[in-house]
């Protein structure tokens, strides 16, 4: 349920207004090159700094290209002398990531995967060498509904990719070299990438030319400012960061986002009807894998969560089975209505 | 003035409902899976077909990043067995494609150019061999105030970057294997570019591994959803082209677009104060030019614009002097309030 971002209704109704009358234009009529959004794009990175206690000697930036665009804009970043990468291969995301660092020219090496239970749990407890340029994980994986709790300590610079969890739960950034994240999951509307940048690993890459839209650098120096950015999007994320800090901030949504998992996982767990897909310490906060034992039942639950008004619950076409998300705006309510289902379903047929 | 689009309130009010509800969810909510948006992607690529009489052949793609990626995106796909591309340099633009075009490592042969009279003119009867992979031009020049009446003739390929003129006049697509354009002058919000390509140019590039975001054969196989696309600047721009093709398509917005280039360059032009800074046969329908012949009257002419209401006429700083950007959107009635300005201002001073 809920595959992009849900809102606040709040919010909404703010940017409603801003579409006919943001400072007398449209929204979307506002030169990036006004104050007015100069102001927006600076209170989004700020507070993305704020929210995340962001430590000096980072910058923040907004791309677009989403984590697919991503994928290659950390590789030419981070490549250095050996030319080797260390890539944690935790699902299908992870995969695409090592993809495109091997068509940046990078030797990958996986230090660890979890391909062997099709990507039900979290590798741990393995070795990643000095000898790469950089290690790769991805802190969240939404097609198999695992997370990563705890990240590996690394002595190589730690890349992250965090679209599908950030925002979701404090992170020491200190850890990372390079975080990046595409909006739609917890932040914004499609369109937009936030970068999390450690400021000494700028200008030291070993590509050679790197096109200007693929170097961190330039966009750091132009202050996220190098072409025309996706107004609309970081406008209507610098309006969601600043519902996040009104209400608590990300420790606070760790908080909620806790109990929407604990409510749903408790069910799967308690119900005799269905079973968790994955390795329970390394559920994911943000989409709960799960199926039914018994697959006859199928249509009826189907028939019966669909009445309820939930949408989008069939899992991945990889794991099969039902996928519940639950990003940052999902209310502990939707979730409920989907364990209410569930509980219904186990009194006719448990 | 006027420096991104700006867009009539008949459908500013579609857009504003759809924030609020777009069959049952905010437009910002809907998955760019669900079939509600492989409609509105669709019909905007179909529009952009009926609208510029794209042949058999031919396929639109909606990308991220704008032209400042466009710039790698097009020298990547068009790198043939030369190596060598020719480029047309009439600006600030172009030199950013030919930047781009050598990041990618092409050989960049300037076949002509107009930086000796500070790019006030179209370079013009110019040869371009056969021994290049490609031809790039820029149909209009924002900072200059100079477009492209006429496109060359030419016998390989010609590239074409569109940003800032797309679908304010007819095209012959036929002409050209790649045609790009940024949205944000007449398509719809900063977020999203649109790539018209001819199909049998895909999978011919002699770049080694393309990186699946720059590669458009991939974009065309996945019918323009290989990554989650911008998808409130789709829906804006779909919004805007079936605004376009109610309102008698892209002839007779060139109609409207003449009429408002005649009337100001016609005050230009017969204004004792005023003078154009562009040679008259390559005028720009979209950014007029101009400079005050006595710069004693500065101040009082900028104190006389902004009170009429008029924001954003100040020249770029390689040019100087004024620009009035007229982009689709702009009605006459703008353009009239500018010219009943300037010959105010000859009223009194001239």
């Amino acid at each position: 349920m809920q595959v992009p971002a849900s809102y606040p209704r709040k919010y909404l109704n703010n940017l409603q207004k801003a579409v006919l009358d943001f400072n007398g234009l449209s929204i979307l009529e506002v030169s990036h090159r006004s104050q007015d959004f100069i102001d927006v794009m600076e209170e989004a990175r700020e507070n993305i700094k704020k929210a995340l206690n962001v430590p000096a000697g980072y910058t923040v930036l907004y791309l677009q290209g989403g984590a697919s665009l991503g994928f290659l804009i950390t590789a030419i970043n981070m490549m250095r002398g050996t030319k080797k990468a260390a890539y944690l291969n935790t699902g299908a995301w992870s995969k695409a990531a090592i993809k495109e660092a091997k068509n940046a020219g990078l030797a990958v090496t996986e230090v660890a995967s979890s391909a062997d239970k099709n990507f039900n749990y979290i590798p741990k407890g393995f070795a990643v060498g000095n000898d790469f340029d950089y290690f790769h994980s991805t802190s969240n994986n939404t097609i198999f509904g695992t997370q990563l709790h705890q990240f590996p300590k690394v002595s190589v610079p730690h890349v992250c990719d965090m679209s599908s969890d950030f925002l979701s739960r404090p992170v020491n950034v200190a850890d990372f070299d390079l975080i990046y994240a595409g909006a739609q999951k917890n932040l914004g509307p499609a369109g937009a990438a936030v970068y999390i940048v450690k400021e000494e690993i700028l200008g030291k890459s070993s590509y050679a030319n790197i096109p200007s839209y693929l170097n961190l650098k330039i966009h750091h120096e132009k202050e996220s400012m190098f072409n025309t950015p996706p107004v609309f999007s970081v406008y209507v994320s610098m309006l969601n960061l600043r519902h996040l800090m009104k209400n608590g901030g990300v420790e606070a949504m760790q908080k909620r986002n806790q109990a929407k998992a604990d409510l749903l996982y408790g069910e799967i767990d308690s119900n005799p009807l269905f079973e968790g897909t994955t390795v329970k310490e390394d559920r994911s906060l943000m989409n709960a894998t799960f199926v039914l034992k018994d697959n006859a039942l199928e249509k009826e639950f189907n028939d019966m969560w669909k009445a309820a008004g939930i949408d989008g619950l069939k899992g991945h076409r990889d794991v099969g089975g039902y996928r519940a998300s639950m990003y940052n705006a999902l209310e502990i309510g939707s979730v409920q209505v989907l364990v209410d289902v569930m509980k219904e379903l186990a009194k006719k047929r448990g």
